[in-house]
């Protein structure tokens, strides 16, 4: 058995979180959110990280907090299973509030992933290293992402040889 | 009775907190410095900030962490005593590692001040506010930072006048 | 006796100081609001800070001056009380007009709050050191807004009980 | 049985390397070096990526280039295994080549991690989630932290007891 | 015989290939466009930039990618002939995801142009070089530009002496 | 008559203030050097820059402050003389502090030059509106510059014949 | 006699133009618009540029270029009269096209004035060195901007009366 | 018969003109070095950028100007012949001067390469595109530096082998 546990700093972000938590139910990966601030109520949050972490389920963090984003350092150096940073996009700052997930010292050390589609593939990734069917649902949804992108350039192709034969035929 | 309480998020950064405590020194108000990280040891901070903050002594905090700023706005959020952010310098990522200490959400507002003297100051000043000595003490403070400018004009006056007058004698 | 003044550069500056008056109003603290600019009116806004900052009652002055803040610092040069700069936000150039309420040189230390609330906080507090009915008033904001993150952890939980339990009852 | 491959662009990025190993070594964790460019050898990069992937070892990826991070995308993209980008430090253009690595498409998400021992740190987190043993040692690396920062709070407050002792002996 | 060859990273990348394939059209310029993702299908991309690097006609190739960059310096590494990055414009972090597109290591140097018509008139100036046909369509286009200007100014003029010679009526 | 009034906010500038002057007297304007802080000292400052504003002499004020530039716009709005401001360069920040120069509001319009000889001969091209021997020598400083070009491209043309010249005689 | 030349690189800046014109015809400065792009005709730039600094009227030139701004040091280089850099804002990547009009190298020195009206403010100073009447109109133009912070500032005392005088009423 | 003109905006330009030259005669292409400023003499660049574009010998022009790079703009607007600017590295202002060589308006498109090799690479593709010969070189030098990654890759396998064969020998 494995999880997912969505920790946003506030309620506010449950736009961002619904998005990260689609992408994993569509991967089949079970999915838990929760709310709390680190800076609000810090021991709330430091006492439900530590109850998932401490369980036998295999657990991955996703945290989601926008600013300045103290929720993914404190979440990180306070479990022994990964956090994956997901803070919301912002444009105030030129984006840059991505910092304070990023810049933290050593020995805390939340990963940090932009977009939540990408956070949620992240997290199966880990989970699939002991899970052999979720593995394959990754590696489906890679194909599936590359396949994308063949077909436009399959489009292009067509479009470019109908564009020559209309010319052919007019000529 | 009042004080302030250096709180910082590494011992590393004494050197910052050694300039911080020499102004409030000079001002006489009394320091006690503290080392304490909001991430690793979350619940240390937590105690230490509530028992500083429950007694009968005025306090105001002065936070000093550097890259991701958790340290700030924890304390902010748990003490009714003001809380002033001072995070050492550095020049990493165009010194925008600042924005962390500014960019708390709602309710959770440590004041941020970029130099030590003038974390200091600002510390001083509101300790000032129910205490007269101290008042006349920033006053002077300030009184001799305008001094310096007044006596660097009087001394480029002085200057010109003799360059004028040298010039003069060669005539 | 204390109060709040706030010191706007522009009357177009009325709608921020709004907010931060609404707040201030909320924890019961008085306010006066007075306009003046650092570049256009030195003198008038030399003088009213004096007369605000020399008599009776304990004052914290919160300046919003937006663009290149000059009033942050020649207020906070010029009074022995508390200075908390709250620049409107701005998008132009990347947010970073902030740094003129933050670089001042040393002796010249307004301390900068961004959000309007938080600058009312933050001032809340430093008039509360000496008025317990206040620090009361700011303990009880400061637990609303942790109560609100509470609600939002418990409706999530409630909300994934019910979709398990909907799940249960589809078996 | 698991392990972490850690691939760097150039044969430049082997101290940055080097500092990432040494901390998965402290964890006991099995470590491979490889060097491949994504722009310069793309089919090396992704045959070598692919043998690792799919063969039995739990692996966790961590790669390593500098200036416009084409690395960690490509892996990404082409290996079930997670991946952790590590791009060395760099002070050009505000370190902002870290763009490069977060900001992939959806459906490409390496995560990020700026320092060295904490993209170790990070995966060894990963590989702790089936090893039991690795969770143990990846406690005590964070035990030891938070250690250090509370021997850091004893000796500032032996100190400043001390320095009171002394005051108290002049008098 | 020659031609451009503008590769997309993705299919949501048609309106900025069409803006660069208008002028290119403009100036009677061969295009072909595809598509194909460096981190998704590297093969597809490689397998097809080598058929076009390899073939009689003299290939000028236009590479389009958002978000960080790893088309352009993939594409230019493993060609002979030369490749210009065209990303389409986002305002996201500053723009500057446009420094993946530049920060290239040595000997992997695709050129960098930000708009689409320039994107499009430089590759036409390289084909140029060879093509006297296409070098007078180039100057003619750069003449006609010009003329823009000088027509402006000529507008400008005109009614500046119109209301000069209003003001003379009216006197 | 006519002069520059270099007005720095500090002692410290001194070196930077230097600079300008010297270009100063090279192109033999008079020059006067005060020394005054917008924050500290502003009605010394408002009084030397009303001083210097109402007498006979043309005067151009060149403004030096770091950091959060608050003299230029305070000298601006306060003369009715031009006002340039030149404030020291600085790494700090990404040199941004230069915003605070460029970023005052409507009606408060100093002009910015970021470097001491363009901030001198712009003052010299000001003045020399009313002086032609000034604008005689602004002429020879530019013709000056322009030279040098042209003598580092006849260098490198001359090198270039004589390693042709030697390559001949070695065949 | 004197005027400002406002020189802009495109007709389609005529708006950002005609804010510049606009105030200065409020000053009852003269006013000449031309159209010339550094880039494309560049020798009619030069041309008209030194027409008008060579003829007896005084001038001063405001350069109105967008993006890379090399309209401003061309015109700077070439004439012996002043030159104000005003270009058109933008919000692409944060702004810092406006580096372009900046960062000249010795010697080529535009001033720079971000706001239409402060450019035009600028050059009615620079021209008022030599025209008492200009001069008081600019002087009446500051007071008049001074008067409306003084006005807000009255009618913010008013209400707070007034509210106050309610209070007093309803009691 | 092709050839490189390196075009540069000042004397000082020469240790980064000197990195372009040296890779380009590593590729056996013809360099010709030129000083001129498109601030300073303008004519002189023009006529020097027409005589090189007029004549029979293909050509491609390497533009290096620091600071605000007008050169680059200048020369591509008044050449039929492709233009790459190669601007000098410099830390000021984050190294964001690049945005002068790239935000020109359409119509005026130089390239852009940040690293002298990367330049020079460039332009000897540009000139392969008609010279087999220079066609293969390009090849060679790229092919050397992927035989460089594949050599330190080939060297980390080989030590790693080595201490797993001194760990069976201790063993």
């Amino acid at each position: 058995m494995s999880r997912v546990v969505i920790l946003s700093g506030s309620g506010s972000d449950a736009p961002w979180v619904d998005k990260i938590a689609m992408v994993l139910s569509d991967l089949d990966v079970a999915v838990i959110r929760r709310v709390g601030s680190a800076h609000r109520v810090p021991e709330h949050v430091l006492s439900l990280l530590r109850d998932y972490d401490q369980d036998e389920t295999q657990t991955v963090f996703i945290t989601v907090a926008g600013m300045s984003d103290a929720l993914s350092g404190l979440s990180d150096a306070n479990v022994v299973s990964p956090v994956i940073a997901c803070p919301p996009a912002s444009n105030s700052f030129g984006g840059l509030d991505v910092l304070s997930s990023l810049r933290t010292p050593p020995g805390v050390g939340p990963m940090t992933a932009l977009i939540p589609a990408n956070a949620a593939l992240a997290a199966a990734k880990i989970l699939g290293l002991a899970d052999p069917g979720l593995r394959k649902r990754v590696a489906a949804f890679q194909a599936s992402a590359a396949a994308k992108v063949m077909d436009a350039d399959g489009a292009a192709l067509l479009e470019q040889s109908q564009e020559l034969g209309q010319a052919d035929e007019l000529a």
